[in-house]
């Protein structure tokens, strides 16, 4: 069985490897060449680390070697280099050519690459660019972190369903399924799994679903996809807001306090990143800030924003927009996390619990960069506040009359989340084939 | 804040709870009441365990308490009650009513349930039935450990896209998706996230995807879901179907051996699932078998059958069904787990490599009960036998040409590896809220 490249270097770590051991075989793509006379010396990734592998061809300069093919090492020893950047290379004894590439492939491994190009322009192979490679690698590591931090603290993982026949955020921007022989109407792709988890957590008490959702919506920014995947928790321990919010909070922290060491040691020269892993994780950053309080250190600095922000008298029905948000994470709270709370009623879907007043019990969490990243609330417990609901929502009412729990939750954008953590200015670099409105599906 | 049923027990286990501890604040629904003149036992469950905690109401007969009903015991003390069979009850001082229920409300714990019954009738509180419950639990349990080893052998988890413009399986039985200003044509929900993870092998070396897939077929049947999870595996260590098969098998052998302990206690008194969790385990009960041989056996038995095997004849145009796959794993392997290996081309999609002869480096994996549990091939790596393919799949035979490696997989049928493990009958109650062909959408 061939190894990968991660695993050698695991090899190593364990003092399994020593001057003059036969190598495992590995299989990779060449990321680089270099030919001098004699000799060339070539590097190999898998995609399993950012490492790569340090490849000696003595002899001759392999000039039928290129850039971007794939080989197999299939015999060879390992020689240490202390003096080296890496700890051992491999003197290659038998090389096999597994798959060749056009002449103009343009694999070049470079400290910035424009993603904006690749990512739509190679689709097929732009993750054997190092940087979007990394992305896929810690997305993959942050899921298994949450998962192993609910199971920790009693949350059982739940798999909601996407066809569906309602719109949870009521913004009309659903996509309709249909199927040749399938006669049931008015079916919809899932916005949220927020119901079908409140469904569940009357049964189980704390549920959570990691599942795709989907807006068709207009939007086409360096915020929003279609196709996204949402983390959404709701747990009758959170039928008030102040332990919803620091649920939340805590949550947050310690899934970036778990990030594992092979995962940290790839962004280790990040500086940027590495500040906002030790920024997250700081209990001073985070602030909690009412919404009417908002309003008020906007329109006291209007002058700031391009788009006007509300007034005392539009509040209620003109919502902040995402340059506000941005501005009060990174210049009000000094690049915190900002739980906004308690919105105007009117402007918040039907299934938030009112306060006393006009508001409901509500928070938006507000990051630098990206804006809005996780909007949670406590829910309506009150069937008979819900009786104007439409009739497909009937159940929804029904649920508090068959032996009710008080509920809370929240819903977090798991590629927005990303995208803050690893400083990519565009959500559509954190997943591996992003879905927005009108472009062409080509792969 | 109010502590989960588990916790409480987790609690007790720790030696954190004696007699007359003032107890923490628990709520939940109440699964059983025993009335006697002068005192009242109360059982509440949350849904975190399948142990209810024993409340001890003293001097009235609680009139007012009903099955169903949701409550938050406010306080009370700890009693150890060493002779009976839960370690310990709870004398209540104060019990507040969180939730009603109408007067002839159903609920009433039993150890057999009419899962048939209860699965459409009550949707939103069926998973208060205990064994309902505990299929969830247990879903997200072997979730986690499924996730934890393939972290743990070099696999990394990637999302695949659900909105796609491919028929992987060219059964043209795909559920179509559109939305009102959105132009991109032929848009339908994946049937397997295959392709995707092909191309991302290619970078990334191991990779899988857990993710709902969507098939519109007319199949109303334990095995049929029109919206099932399916786990899928692509690797470039998989380029040979024994290495394929061998991963396959280790992993799903792991994974049951990892089924931790809490999980294994809440099925402990179930013999059928403790003999399958044991049978899996043990390699002995694994087989391999060619698809040729499998005919001829089924011919050697065709009395048996109430579909009539395919012939020597006809094997290439007709497949095995179900009803034949069952007969392979429990009679002619006792039992056991078959890999049926190299089946005619003629019956298998386009992207399996060919053998010399007319068959495709393929297996199916079939289980007792559940028949095909599993589907996995070596990838067709020659550009030049894709080229008859639709030009919306220009893209994968273009990915051979760009630096390839030859990779294998498989997917596995989610639901229908719980429904064996659990010896549930229908794949239906192993999902939260099912989708089949024609049947409306209620939830």
């Amino acid at each position: 069985m061939p190894c990968t490249v991660k695993q050698l270097y695991a090899q190593f770590q364990r003092a399994l490897l020593s001057n003059n051991t036969v190598s495992p075989i590995v299989n990779g793509y060449i990321s680089n060449i270099t030919r001098l006379k004699n000799v060339s010396f070539i590097n190999i990734n898998d995609g399993t680390t950012s490492q790569p592998l340090k490849l000696v061809l003595k002899n001759k300069p392999q000039d039928a070697l290129r850039v971007g093919q794939t080989v197999q090492l299939e015999s060879g020893h390992i020689v240490l280099t202390p003096t080296r950047p890496q700890p051992f290379e491999i003197s290659v004894d038998s090389l096999r050519l597994l798959g060749n590439v056009p002449d103009n492939f343009p694999l070049q491994q470079k400290q910035l690459v424009n993603l904006a190009k690749i990512r739509s322009k190679y689709p097929l192979w732009k993750f054997k660019y190092n940087k979007l490679a990394q992305i896929l690698r810690f997305r993959s590591s942050l899921e298994l972190s949450l998962a192993n931090k609910l199971d920790q603290i009693g949350f059982t993982k739940v798999d909601a369903p996407l066809l569906t026949n309602n719109d949870t955020e009521g913004h009309n921007e659903t996509f309709k399924v249909s199927a040749a022989e399938w006669n049931s109407k008015n079916i919809n792709l899932t916005v949220s799994t927020q119901l079908h988890l409140e469904v569940l957590a009357q049964s189980l008490s704390n549920v959570y679903a990691l599942s795709p959702c989907f807006r068709a919506e207009g939007s086409d920014t360096g915020r929003h996809l279609a196709e996204f995947w949402m983390l959404e928790l709701e747990s009758t321990n959170w039928g008030h807001l102040p332990q919803l919010i620091s649920g939340v909070q805590d949550l947050l922290i310690q899934v970036v306090q778990n990030i594992p060491q092979n995962i940290r040691d790839e962004f280790k020269e990040d500086i940027e990143v590495q500040e906002r892993w030790g920024r997250i994780t700081n209990e001073n950053n985070w602030h909690q800030v009412e919404y009417r309080d908002v309003i008020k250190e906007l329109q006291n600095n209007k002058h700031l924003f391009q788009i006007a922000p509300p007034t005392e008298h539009t509040f209620q029905t003109t919502g902040i927009s995402s340059e506000h948000e941005k501005w009060i994470a990174e210049k009000l709270f000094n690049n915190g996390y900002v739980f906004i709370k308690n919105y105007p009623k009117s402007l918040k879907p039907f299934y938030m619990k009112p306060n006393s007043d006009d508001t409901v019990q509500c928070f938006d969490l507000i990051f630098p960069q990206i804006a809005e990243v996780i909007g949670g609330s406590v829910r309506e417990d009150l069937p008979a506040s819900l009786k104007d609901l439409p009739r497909d929502l009937d159940w929804y009412r029904e649920l508090r009359t068959v032996g009710y729990r008080p509920t809370g939750g929240f819903g977090l954008g798991l590629e927005r989340f990303i995208a803050y953590l690893l400083n990519i200015p565009n959500v559509k670099d954190t997943v591996p084939f992003y879905r927005v409105m009108n472009s062409e599906i080509v792969l």
